[in-house]
């Protein structure tokens, strides 16, 4: 390709504040170095991960940078030694890398790979420990290790999910984040068996994927509770058969649901972010055995909490990150599902815009009829 | 027997009043109604639990009440439809009931069984929902369903494992609540494999067990944390094989674990009752697996916390209560493993002494060389 080694210069959207409007830059992508992939995005969808940092909530979001982490594109270019892809492959940036080799991805027990943490966690790459992103010679941090916001951006080879050339990328760039989170917190992290009752808070993208993972590992009642009742109706077709509006009552949430269930659901799910549901979903699971899975991220510095006699008398307490999904090796697996329509993808996808327009749709994610809003990069 | 269907008047000891000294008394045991058991205790030791609830800080503490769950005697004469057990039979009381007919025994997913709870819970029996124990006409409550400061208690048919008559009640009366407690939470709840890590806060009785439990799971590192380092010679037979005194240590303890083991513990169990060492127990757990039980109980009120990002990076939170064993199925179970050398009980013992000295056996909970008393009541 003409463009491999050297500098491409292509839009991007970059956070330079915190709060303030995006701006669409011409952005100096530099190649891939060793261990590298420089991606050509052509489908980004915008994450609530996404809206956290660019408010300046994120204590360790770091600006100017470039967001974005739930997108799909074509390899443009290498860097030395990588040869898992090769260019033209079709693929999903990975926030969560997969390098099977350290010890995390060795264990057999979690999906956290650790290989290139200490560089996404501040924006760099590792092997120079610097951005491949400039603006007039300016370096803009990279997010996520993925940076999908802009028309090419580079990843580490251990963050690359390479998928079926047949799959819409339009489509598909939506197995980068929320819909595996939904799906694995339920096949993964909680294991739900059939006949099981389940609870799920929040009735955005992530809890409709849980409901879809629910009903396909065969739970009986599917509750979702949503502060906004006109969730119900497009749950129904993801899953959910009983719907709980926490306002329509004056006794605690936790209650209203133990009082439902004859004593509590057997799993339940908080993807919200919010610690008093946190608190509230580990409460109505079963006393002996209801396990409850935190999926939503809370703002940093808030705790849960509870009493420990919920634990002693048999409640676990856990949380899932990607759903518990092996990035490189299981995203390809999604997707493989997705295009035997086993999954559903097409029908979280309310909106469509351009990269140019990520402002509007960064507005969108506060208004309850959105689910995601995918962007066209090339436009 | 002469005594059956009569009532029996007996020694026990009668907690009349929060932190009071407790009175042994003559006290007139009625005989057991439907599905219950009158019980002849010959040894009972003390747990926390009594102590605990003796000290008045137990809200549903009710007074005047005979304390004790942890003893070892022989059925005096059963109630009409008791069929499981008859008079001569030696027995375990236990605090933990199994019916085997109750949601909770049947889930095949926990040991909590519902089934005299309601009674249990507030020092009656289901029957008639009075006590069996009075002293000169005045009811005296039940605790814990058991009672067992008492030359003849009352109990719940589903209370009552039939164990070994060959096993030595002195000993094996100690497979009522700690020793079970501590193994159950390594091999039923925590599920310890071959190799772990292990962590354990406090080294009393409990947390010995625990110990015990981990050797024989296969762990390879067990370390024990107590503030009393005294305490590390004993645990060495146990099987702890490295110790640490938060008090050594400028750090927060969990700091110190994880630095000692390379990111964490894959299990730590909490056996003090601490809430803030519930909290350290679950965040020295390793990234991605580690599993924190907690097995101490806490005052009242208390309530644990933490970041939720602790359990979305993959710790599990759990609790245990009676180890997860099911009471009159594996009591039995758990004495042939005493009599064929496969747990140790014995060890456990570091005090015997009578009922009639019962106010100095509790004096000596607060030393640190105390690990269990056994009271004979046949004095
Ligand atoms: N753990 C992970 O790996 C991971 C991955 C992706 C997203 N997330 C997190 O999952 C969460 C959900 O993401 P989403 O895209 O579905 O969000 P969303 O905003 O689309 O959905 C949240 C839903 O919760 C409802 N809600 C808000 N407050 C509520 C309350 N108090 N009680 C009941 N319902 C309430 C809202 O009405 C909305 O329908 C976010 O916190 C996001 O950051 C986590
Ligand atoms: N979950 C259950 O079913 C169950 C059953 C039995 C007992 N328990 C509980 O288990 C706990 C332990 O019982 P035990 O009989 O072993 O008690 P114990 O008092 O003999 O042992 C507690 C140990 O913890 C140590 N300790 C106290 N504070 C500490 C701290 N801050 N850091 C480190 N070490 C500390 C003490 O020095 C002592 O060695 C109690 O809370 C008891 O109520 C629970
Ligand atoms: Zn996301
Ligand atoms: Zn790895
Ligand atoms: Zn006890
Ligand atoms: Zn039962």
């Amino acid at each position: 390709m003409a463009t491999q080694g050297q500098v491409i210069t292509c839009k991007a959207a970059v956070a330079y504040e915190p709060n303030k409007p995006l701006v669409i830059e011409d952005v100096q992508v530099a190649p891939p170095q060793a261990g590298e992939v420089r991606i050509k995005i052509l489908f980004t969808a915008l994450c609530h991960t996404d809206a956290y940092t660019w408010s300046g909530k994120d204590p360790e979001g770091l600006f100017p940078c470039i967001l974005g982490h739930e997108a799909a594109g074509a390899v443009e270019s290498v860097g030395e030694g990588v040869t898992e892809v090769q260019p033209g492959d079709h693929v999903i940036p990975c926030y969560q890398a997969e390098c099977r080799e350290c010890k995390f991805c060795k264990s057999g027990k979690t999906n956290l790979c650790g290989k290139v943490r200490s560089a996404t966690g501040v924006g760099v790459m590792m092997n120079d420990r610097k951005s491949r992103f400039s603006v007039n010679g300016k370096p803009i941090y990279h997010f996520m290790g993925t940076s999908t916001f802009s028309q090419y951006t580079v990843v580490h080879d251990v963050s690359v999910a390479k998928i079926d050339p047949k799959a819409p990328l339009e489509k598909v760039c939506l197995l980068g984040c929320g819909v595996p989170t939904g799906l694995g917190a339920v096949w993964n992290t909680a294991k739900v068996e059939p006949g099981s009752n389940v609870a799920i808070f929040g009735l955005g993208t992530v809890g409709l994927a849980v409901a879809e993972g629910a009903k396909t590992a065969g739970a009986t009642r599917i509750i979702g509770i949503d502060i906004d009742s006109k969730k119900y109706e497009t749950a129904k077709k993801f899953g959910v058969n009983e719907f709980v509006n926490p306002k329509d009552h004056q006794k605690p949430i936790q209650e209203v649901i133990v009082d439902l269930t004859d004593g509590g659901v057997d799993y339940s799910f908080e993807c919200i972010g919010n610690v008093s549901v946190m608190r509230a979903a580990l409460e109505c699971c079963h006393k002996g055995w209801g396990t409850s899975v935190i999926v939503g991220v809370a703002a940093s510095g808030q705790e849960i909490s509870t009493r420990p006699f919920q634990l002693v008398t048999g409640r676990v307490w856990k949380g899932t990150a990607f759903g518990g999904f092996k990035s490189r090796t299981q995203v390809p697996w999604l997707v493989e599902k997705y295009m035997n329509k086993e999954i559903k993808v097409d029908e979280y996808i309310t909106h469509s815009m351009t990269l140019g327009e990520i402002n509007k749709a960064f507005d969108l994610l506060h208004d309850g009829t959105c689910l995601r809003c995918v962007l066209s990069t090339s436009d």
